[in-house]
């Protein structure tokens, strides 16, 4: 598989909350770093943050709005979509992987915290 | 100029805080796109934008940390910086770039409003 497959992958993964399948993808040294927070440094903490934002969704979309492929580098633009009670919550997302020896071994996003926080809120207070 | 060029181009004119010169690389009906906030259309909307960012900064400097070409697209991770009074304002950006006939007509940026807004406050209340 080459890059943008294994992010193909990894995205698919996450849309099924397959947190374990997910991790498989990437490398013991993984550092997933939203911008707005310190880096997740290695797999087991990888797994525990996926597992916190996946976990008050009902449903799981991340939407590919355009991706491209340079070297070992997998670039997307997404809107990360996640069912949360009645509504949906969606996060504009730019996402930067880097890929060595068929794993992930960088997954860095930018996004507007503010954004995800107060639709959260917004989902959650109508429960 | 290639599209690499036109954006390096356009971010040295930035960090010159020749707003004009950057404008004059925009495209008549560019849409400048901050991701926590409505899109800003038309090379004067585009400028007084600009301005208002550069207004409390003695000096810029963008650094561009990658830079990707793909077609008409160029993507860049950056660390924007903005002087202002004793420090330092440093955000991470991931830039999108659209290129049609040699001007910018789409100029996207990812990036967390909660970080500069904070560190606008802090470098602000000094004063």
């Amino acid at each position: 598989m080459g890059p943008a497959e294994i992010v193909s992958g990894f995205i698919a993964a996450i849309e099924r909350r397959d947190v374990a399948a997910a991790v498989a993808m990437v490398s013991d040294d993984v550092s997933y770093e939203n911008m707005p927070i310190d880096p997740i440094v290695g797999p087991t903490a990888v797994a525990r943050t996926l597992e916190g934002f996946l976990a008050p969704a009902s449903e799981v979309e991340w939407l590919v709005l355009r991706q491209v492929e340079s070297g070992n580098l997998v670039i997307n633009e997404r809107l990360d979509r996640f069912r949360i009670g009645d509504g949906w919550l969606e996060l504009p997302v730019a996402g930067f992987f880097e890929i060595n020896d068929g794993k992930i071994s960088r997954w860095r996003d930018y996004f507007d915290m503010g954004t995800y926080a107060e639709q959260l809120r917004g989902l959650t207070a109508s429960d």
